[in-house]
């Protein structure tokens, strides 16, 4: 097939070539002249305006969007739509927040073009092993982009399924990411721990590794801590700051719309907050409160 | 009555001064030599052995301890005992474990000596105010002393009473002190959302001022903070660094041992642990891991 | 002074009342004739509608909306704004958010009508004790008022103040409430923890009655909870079953909007959550998880 | 190799017979009839005592323990000790607290007789695809039963290794235990919220298959749930009570004793506490408390 991908960052030019690989051609279009050059070499039809990118696509074109999620995805589309004819599809595969994508959807299909929002799983090692992908949006749209999906897809039958209607698509990743906050807390906390255990003098590459073959805790988390704990034990150079992307808070804020108790998900998040809080100021009220009611000793700052 | 007091710190010769306003004769024992003269100056007859404060009271015996939770206890009970008759009475107004209290009851019992664990509350503020007390034991060991409680309490009548057998007493304030750790949490988490939120510049004294005067949160604990508050706005000076004394552990531990879910609680204790990690490794592999999936940046230490 | 009380549910007509009882002229609205009947008795003159209300009061007048936050508040506003003249004042007293009381400000301003935001906490001991409030607004408005501000706060000097711009009021109040939460789930668990711990038969009611006088964690919700368990110590009849009304929600979604990690505050509310589900499908899906893996015997429901 | 495996329960079996498998001998004891005629159909030699299990084996002897945690460990030991010889190994595979383990290596070692800590994971599944095993204790009694590690592990190099001395073993496993708490409250809540958004009808067996291939949360957790939600989606008939098997509440002690803030792995087993409240105490007080302050009405029990 061919397509056109919108934003060749990271995520962008490694799905790109992941097409080019099989065999579908890609035109791709960037704002910044390194990322065009960089994508030219590797297979990818790079073209310097969106406008450019639609005269190269035969209709019904597929466009492909995988820049920021919020103005930017607006931003892009209010360019496109225009230039655009019915019986065309925009894919979103950036990490949108499903309401918005339910908003585009609607927008879209005034003008008789099919908007599909992709949640799409699997980092910098998707060019390799394929993306997890949760698809949200028209069936028959979905269906004639078999064969792109299938291609990013860890295997053409695996990996990939249309979910349900416009949003349900990055609805599942939205939870698929909170799932990834508690999975990813719920590992760090236990290496923590062993960490701490001075005493057993424990090699936690060692332990990961062992815990990779056989055990219940088995993953590709793991398989991904265990490398990094191999290379660098005591995570030497590495500072507490965990950022968040915004799926997280998105999940938590969710769950308590939908009156679901989610707490390993909804601490996981706020122990990122926490760990870029340098200077807690709750911290210095209990510590002022001990020492008013009990005259406990406080530390100076 | 008559009363020794085993330990001149902060608390047991503020609670030993207060039985003295009250027309009660008290003798101290501390093994510090500073402590002892600061109390002689208070109306306590201070001396310098458990001996010689044994000596000083005619039988039977009121002793009251007022020592460090754990072993110094159980080193004051060993020396004290030999020279105890029964009938004698030790009061344990400290922040022993409840299940010390209950081995140490027994203990005590074969000696026909009496055992009360007093869980006491009220901190520096108790000499002016009045202490809150929670008595396990023998019903009429308790009864014996009722004017010392009654002068220790806030009032002849209210802020003290016998809630059970041996163990109770301290039982309860364990708990009492793990409902401390949440209201502190709480109070300290309203109070950093309201700083964080500069747009309104909100003054937190006063804030917390309003509360004070027919608010539902209103509280002592509350009173405290808005006095902090108003000393110091933004708690210049105080690191955010919070210690713990036990109690917050064990109510934990116990909570978890009656399969007891107790939240906040919990987490007011996982709080203060937090507060005092400067490196946290869990969340260095936080941050080790989204670099590892998603080549998100790592902020060096 | 003369007020207009717009809402003569519980609140409002207690409220109404306060004032009433102070010597301020009270001219009360409600759609439900019960309301007004009954406010009559209590010194309110009640009228059918708001036209009615307005045309009673002599101008500037000033207007408290206690109505249910949301739209409700935006309808009486619509229906007010065209009768109000320049100089005129409307209060909401209500449990708004902070944000919609900052965009009725914006609204109103353009009218020359200035619009203050008053948490109100007290619930129905208000009545008798007053209220505490947390004010926001123009400050030239708010000192006009200040009459009708006194007669509800506790004594004219205390537990009430402006404590910033439009929205700052409703923005406390929120997290007066989120500290609410806290406190309340802070002291059900530690109750929680004294019930099931059977062997001491701990009298609840006589614990918390303890700790009213000279303990740390007295408080009001603790003299409350004395009350409720004195009189019904085992809360036979009583479903767990914990409602919540909004700004715990609010409280916690800023919190994260803010990066301020607050985890007994979203805990709180996350155990109401909790405490409304009847047959959770996480609980479901851990124990048909620990059969998958363990073959552990699952429990049919 | 031979080996005598004491305890013929679902693991003991499984594990005697995958080394049977790989050509060792296995000598297995369990106090059960009906478990040693199974056993006996899986070619393993089943004997009805302990001293028969022993004349069977020849010097120096590998025992396997693979009984419940805790008394029926030490009994076994106290049968076994005054039978053994200087040179004789004995392994403990189950689920035993890490302190334990320290304590019985030491009082073996006085004897002689090694003592390996074998924390075993890999549940009813581990027969077919192997167990992962961390293992505690001496240096040279690990290295002569590396035949026996092998053939129980996925792959004679992976999935096993011993990580310390005695006690390392079990303490690895307690963290593997808490994690596996964790990760599966993670999942769990994810799937809960799919579950509420109905407006999607989301498949989430579908969304569990699409993970497993590609996504950043794949893993062997995620390939026994998508199983279970394919086969039965709304997990009807499953109640939602979770049970808990003593190493997530070890897990959650030792982290507070090391001053480890671990709030996913504690919630997870408070949250199991929780699925098996029918009544809470804590909820009853709070919606008493809210009736007390607001007048809020009380559901009826």
């Amino acid at each position: 097939m061919e397509l056109g991908m919108i934003g060749l960052g990271r995520m962008g030019a490694n799905m790109a070539e992941r097409l080019v690989r099989n065999g579908h051609r890609v035109v791709g279009f960037d704002p910044g002249a390194p990322a065009r050059e960089q994508a030219a070499t590797r297979g990818i039809e790079a073209v310097a305006s969106q406008a450019e990118l639609i005269a190269a696509l035969p209709s019904p074109r597929a466009l492909w969007l995988m820049v920021p999620a919020g103005d930017p995805v607006d931003r892009s589309i209010d360019e496109l739509l225009p230039q655009l004819s019915a019986g065309d599809t925009i894919i979103d595969g950036g990490n949108s927040n499903y309401k918005d994508s339910m908003r585009r959807a609607q927008r879209l299909s005034a003008h008789g073009i099919a908007w599909i929002d992709c949640g799409t799983s699997g980092g910098v090692w998707g060019l390799a092993e394929g993306y997890s992908l949760m698809i949200g949006g028209d069936e028959a749209a979905v269906e004639r982009l078999r064969p792109i999906f299938s291609a990013l897809a860890p295997t053409p039958d695996t990996g990939w399924g249309r979910v349900g209607p416009s949003g349900a698509g990055h609805f599942a990743k939205m939870v698929h990411n909170g799932i990834e906050y508690g999975m990813m807390q719920a590992y760090a906390e236990g290496f923590a721990i062993m960490q701490r255990k001075s005493d057993f003098g424990l090699d936690l590459g060692q332990v990961a590794q062992i815990w990779r073959h056989g055990s219940v805790v088995r993953s590709w988390l793991l398989d991904l801590s265990a490398g990094a704990l191999e290379r660098n034990p005591q995570l030497d150079g590495i500072a507490p700051y965990v950022a968040d992307s915004g799926e997280g808070r998105w999940t938590v804020a969710e769950a308590i719309d939908l009156d679901v108790s989610a707490p390993v998900i909804t601490l996981s998040l706020l122990e990122r907050l926490r760990s870029r809080e340098d200077d807690s100021f709750a911290d210095k009220l209990l510590a002022a409160m001990r020492n008013e009611f009990g005259g406990h000793a406080i530390r100076k700052s």
